[in-house]
């Protein structure tokens, strides 16, 4: 038994002017839609993650509480549930599923919302790296929808830098001949390692590592058992083509890619009406404090509120440090009541 | 014609026991040595670097000037010119090449200066990045003949953020299966571009590639021709196992490791009697200031200066940026002249 749900998006053509035929959007919800459908969160998953990676942020007393919201969590296409290299049949299936946008997954999303729950207005949009990446498109496609938006450790276009990183987590994976171009029977598990190695130094911040987190909080016996056991066995049992899918995403997002915007950032930016906490984390090696804050300084109704952690890119998500959590879950509280 | 000399070492027990017979020091000089020997100056090269890549620094003018300084810049071991797997005859060739410490090529450098040029004092020994790593080495075990040191964008222990992002270094070159553990016919040019892209992104700040100075000032025509001009070029000829002896080095470098401080890297500090200038790069990703910092505090008689600049660990070197340059150069003249 599926503990998600599965909308039927159809022929889905995309932004690249593919089309994925019988598209599928898997989704999970908590809590109940309200009778005048104003209750409505929408919490989109991040790079690999699904449905159930982004469970932590929920619960009674929280923020995210299914006693008062709907929440829906739509798991971004690429990543296994959601169509995908992995799910799709001939002849888009594996290395030949398409590039999709952060754009393509966002209007999806909306068509869930709206086709599906009959919503006309969205309580709030919240989520962690390439969740919160989708937060701005949210906010930016659909301005007069979404009233609140929290994107937390995420930006709303890759940065040159943040490009660079992910070319070299691409070139890890990819450097092993299992690879094959994407027409692998068995997994390159050589480059899913590699690309494991490579994530590390990124993902947590270098005070983390000199305060020997992994070994103090996270409870690993090493730092190489850290590096195998968390970060090759978050990895080795991704599908690869899924994870290029996301990464391809990941690099091209850019809120104002797209026929609103003609490539006009700023004014994607100052499109955005929500009430909106842009919430980067203090020690984030790839979405630094000071991307967000070129975007709070050109959104209309926004402010900026680092996480003061030193847990780095983590500081985000998923749930690993509480004091993190706390100050997140206040956070989407204030934004909530106001 | 070789631009450089060799020292021959003769048999060379490591620190690890293992024996390089017939080991060989490439160097090269600038100046003359006083009569009486007291303005030499050492100048250690830095990861995959080799002498020539060191002479930026040098100069008519400049603190580094072999008008006044007697400048010897002693080739790393692995570096292709020193003892180094592609040099070594069998057994001890390519993937048999030992690891090598930092402490191991501080002590056969000592030699060239002792025995072949007969000082008893050093001036002054400074280096960038791994060459930083060899200027401490210097420092903690020779602290009564090294009267000044300036170890800039390095540190005197790998920190173990540091040890994790060259492990994704590693691990990105080795997922080629051409690399055969070693005993390649061909090398594995193609895990060569998985790390060179990989390091892309730690070699550079996040301003720095914000600010696009890939292009305006580096003057490449694309960011994809940063990565393929600039990084994987500089990676493709360089010989792979001669890189990971390197990157054992760097990994394993610990100013105490070794029987005069058994592991006890405050005392190494303290142990450091040369005026010490320690520059760290504002914006060096892999070596931050907080650790020189840290350094600092535990030294007798030094200075922490950090570099203004957002050229991450490339403040350092090659000499790129000519106002990263000058604060360097002014430094050293200033410390040369205590």
């Amino acid at each position: 038994m599926a503990d998600y749900e599965i909308f039927g998006l159809g022929d889905v053509v995309l932004q690249s002017r593919a089309t994925i035929r019988g598209a599928k959007l898997a989704f999970k919800t908590f809590g109940n839609l309200s009778p005048n459908k104003d209750n409505l969160i929408v919490y989109p998953t991040w790079y690999s993650g699904q449905h159930y990676d982004n469970e932590w942020l929920i619960g009674d007393g929280m923020a995210l509480d299914p006693a008062k919201y709907f929440i829906v969590i739509p798991n971004m296409l690429g990543n296994g549930l959601s169509s995908s290299p992995s799910n799709t049949p001939p002849p888009y299936d594996k290395a030949r599923f398409p590039n999709v946008t952060a754009c393509d997954n966002v209007r999806l999303q909306h068509r869930l919302m709206t086709e599906h729950f009959g919503v006309t207005k969205i309580k709030l949009v919240t989520g962690w790296s390439m969740g919160g990446l989708q937060t701005f498109h949210w906010g930016a496609l659909y301005p007069d929808m979404v009233e609140r938006i929290l994107p937390f450790c995420g930006s709303a276009k890759c940065s040159r830098h943040n490009f660079v990183f992910l070319e070299g987590v691409k070139a890890a994976l990819t450097a092993d001949d299992a690879w094959q171009n994407g027409w692998y029977d068995k997994p390159p598990t050589k480059g899913l390692r590699a690309m494991a190695r490579v994530y590390a130094g990124w993902g947590f911040s270098q005070a983390f590592y000199r305060e020997e987190l992994d070994l103090k909080e996270l409870g690993y016996s090493s730092l190489e058992d850290f590096l195998v056991a968390f970060w090759e066995g978050f990895f080795l049992p991704k599908d690869p083509n899924n994870l290029l899918t996301m990464l391809w995403t990941w690099q091209h997002g850019d809120i104002s890619d797209n026929e609103l915007y003609q490539g006009d950032f700023d004014k994607a930016l100052g499109a955005i009406k929500a009430k909106a906490i842009v919430m980067p984390g203090q020690t984030d090696l790839y979405f630094p404090p000071e991307d967000s804050e070129y975007e709070v300084s050109k959104m209309p109704n926004a402010e900026l509120r680092p996480m003061p952690s030193i847990w780095g890119h983590f500081a985000g998500g998923p749930g690993l440090n509480p004091s993190d959590v706390e100050f997140l879950d206040k956070a989407l509280k204030e934004l909530l009541a106001s």
